[in-house]
């Protein structure tokens, strides 16, 4: 495959309120969505944007907080109490041959392919098999190919 | 402050050369650079660029290999055998500025401002003051202010 965009940061919070306070007052963000659930997953997530030289094509921050102690990120907290760096996305044009791709290599793939918080496929490998990186792989959403 | 653009992730790793093979046969990253030491903080680094829909503009991964095991990178390791994610770099117009904000807001700096890998001035913040995230302010090289 060929590296794509990174997307975003997926950072866990126990308090996406607090977090969201804390990227607008102290590290100075602006654009800061509305925060929105995703039972299946658990978790209630918002992005915050970040600069670039050419406008709005940066990274994003997702901000994480679990729905309950009992989710894969409520127990992903148990012994972060202030959170921390969760997950990186990358993005791909196609998300079937992606996965094929990474199934070819021997690495582990977290559970089916499922839609994801951007509306578009995307699905998780295995840290171990990732340079110890929770690593979610995404098809970017059509209209913003490269 | 303002929100600076995220200049780069942070990732440890036992061995770049492990870690660029990874990114470059698995992931399919093609610009990156060639590793070099930084002894003051006991760690050799290189820098792969992702891509974004305008250009070369994207967050950089840096990847970072302790110089011996009783260094702070090296300590970090000693309960991430795999590597991982170990801090968020934010650029700042002026480092100084930047530093007296943090402080007046009680947020904890990790030693003087020094000379980071991108040849510019950077200083860290506690984890513990920045939801979790050890968290590099760097200052935007000359010649690349937005």
């Amino acid at each position: 495959m060929k590296l794509g965009r990174l997307n975003h940061i997926g950072v866990a919070t126990p308090s996406i309120a607090a977090s969201i306070a804390h990227y607008r007052d102290v590290m100075g963000a602006t654009y800061i969505t509305e925060p929105f659930d995703l039972p299946e997953q658990g978790v209630r997530v918002c992005f915050i944007d970040t600069p670039t030289m050419s406008g709005m094509d940066g990274t994003q921050i997702e901000l994480i907080e679990p729905l309950a102690p009992d989710t894969p990120v409520g127990k992903w907290l148990e012994n972060k109490p202030y959170g921390g760096q969760h997950h990186l996305c990358f993005e791909v044009p196609d998300i079937e041959i992606a996965r094929g791709e990474f199934e070819a290599l021997g690495k582990r793939i977290l559970g089916p392919t499922r839609i994801g918080a951007h509306g578009t496929p995307i699905f998780f490998l295995h840290p171990k098999d990732m340079e110890g990186i929770l690593t979610e792989i995404m098809e970017t959403p059509k209209g913003e190919g490269h």
